[in-house]
């Protein structure tokens, strides 16, 4: 739902816009295109002019992209950074990934995402290092670790003194505005990468019944759940065992706990989909991936204006938390 | 495990030391004597000498604490605070706790600690609103919600917006270091409260083994779980079933899990209680409650030391993240 214009508003925010992964690789090609003629017809010249790398990254689920199409596409549209996740053998896919996405983009910053400390223990022991680690607790949206997963609250400052300032952490799962992100900070991470946030945002190409859902949503912890259910319901099949997603309960959900038989739960669903913005909601049926920050987001924004107001907040809060603590101490 | 040595060597450093909730309620009595008498023989006049309260707090279960003995200790002793957990009936309980606390000893400070937001909306709802809400995050160690809990980096700012600021808010579960306090801040606590890290403090009342595992052990995602095997295996019955504790991994519970018949596991159980400190550790067989924090902690250290550190670690990172950000922004 991460697409060209969503990616190019965030970097001109001052963020890094990411295209999210594509259901078939070459769809990226594309996207890429139409990033780079985006980037060519702005007016104002952005932050970025300076740097001979196209001003957004881009996200690959290893398990599923086509290597080939998405080395050519990198080596083409030279992103500024390529996000690797979800590979069926991680030792063997990110050093091969790395060290092709480098040997035809050597200025493509490689970002890698874990959601555990094994996986960490495991880069480590690689020759190809990543340049950034992201750390993905178990409060985020979509896919996550299926049963081995916890917060961010134990999970990054454990990272952290593992990976003892060799490799930059950016953290991920359940930020949503600045108070997250501060946090984040303080427990390690040099960044944030934030999903479900940009879900509510007026750029991403997403249906409005599902963005709809993301608002009105709150109390992620009870409103969402990490299930198999609506990847089936989809027919969307082959992601490594070590993967689950988390989604906003909606009746499927309801009625496959309550064991109510597959066929008729696709039946429904196939029909929702053809229903269109009424398959989400409380009693739609249809998939609502989303994280659990759900709870902090209240409308739909620009995506400049969550970039703006996510930084904002971090500079402020920081400013007051610290001088709070200077009164305490006189 | 946190008795009267362990609650006053806390409170003398800076914090508020706790007693934890007892086994039978009237062991507090004994346990807050010893508390006065120690407070009362300190040679240096501590930061509390003028308040007229006993200079510690006390937890209690209201599932399994006898109501009338524990009133008769908040009267004769007046703790700081009274922290009120796991109700059988929340609405009835907590107001009927308050209210007769308040009647005794109305200047005791009382605490409900919650986990989930619909938690927190009921107490809105009631007549007695406490002093202090504790919110528990699912890395919490010892008993939390069994399954509708998440981490705390979506739930405290949840919270947070719900209450809005009309009761202070502190943090709860997977909180060992500076980090996760100032973290725990920065999404909207005004303090937070440790209890793992404790363990692994000199003036813990813990079992030699089990503070050595509480040091072993890394990775707190891989090597904890939430589990009622452990309370089956200790007899310990009638938690309401909203509640599970999360331990660290032994051999009980992948033996549990491999199907093995629990009449054995509670004999093997029963003679590692007999053999002592080698029943904890990997191969052990005894309960090993604690948060995920442990791959946090690393040494057995003075109270004293830990409270000085955590508030020391948080006073020296909101300065640094200040300055940092004012270099950015230059």
């Amino acid at each position: 739902m991460a697409g060209p214009a969503l990616a190019v508003s965030v970097s001109q925010a001052g963020g890094l816009g990411f295209l999210g992964p594509g259901v078939q690789t070459h769809h990226l090609l594309t996207d890429l295109q139409e990033i780079s003629d985006r980037v060519k017809s702005l007016q104002q010249s952005p932050p970025w002019s300076k740097i001979p790398l196209l001003p957004v990254g881009v996200g690959f689920q290893l398990w599923s992209d086509d290597q080939e199409t998405a080395i050519a596409a990198i080596e083409r549209y030279k992103p500024c950074a390529a996000w690797l996740y979800a590979p069926r053998d991680p030792q063997r896919d990110y050093e091969l990934w790395s060290r092709r996405i480098r040997t035809v983009s050597a200025k493509t910053q490689i970002w890698i995402q874990i959601g555990t400390l094994a996986e960490v223990r495991e880069l480590l022991r690689g020759q190809e290092w990543p340049d950034v680690i992201v750390v993905q607790g178990a409060e985020a949206g979509g896919h996550g670790r299926a049963h081995d997963g916890l917060g961010l609250i134990t999970l990054l400052p454990e990272v952290d003194d593992l990976v003892a300032g060799r490799i930059p952490l950016f953290a991920a799962g359940g930020i949503a505005d600045g108070r997250g992100a501060s946090a984040a900070r303080c427990l390690g991470a040099s960044g944030v990468v934030m999903g479900t946030r940009f879900l509510a945002s007026q750029e991403a190409r997403i249906s409005s019944g599902y963005q709809q859902e993301i608002v009105r949503a709150s109390d992620g912890a009870a409103s969402t759940t990490k299930t198999l259910v609506y990847n089936h319901l989809r027919g969307t099949t082959g992601w490594p065992t070590e993967y689950s997603p988390r989604t906003i309960i909606n009746q499927s959900f309801i009625d496959h706990q309550q064991g109510r038989p597959f066929d008729e739960l696709r039946e429904l669903h196939d029909q929702a989909l053809q229903a269109g913005d009424s398959g989400w909601g409380p009693s739609g049926r249809l998939a609502t991936y989303a994280g659990a920050s759900i709870g902090l987001i209240h409308e739909v924004k620009s995506a400049a204006s969550i970039v703006h107001e996510v930084q904002g907040a971090v500079r402020k809060r920081l400013r007051e938390e610290a001088e709070e603590k200077e009164k305490e101490e006189e």
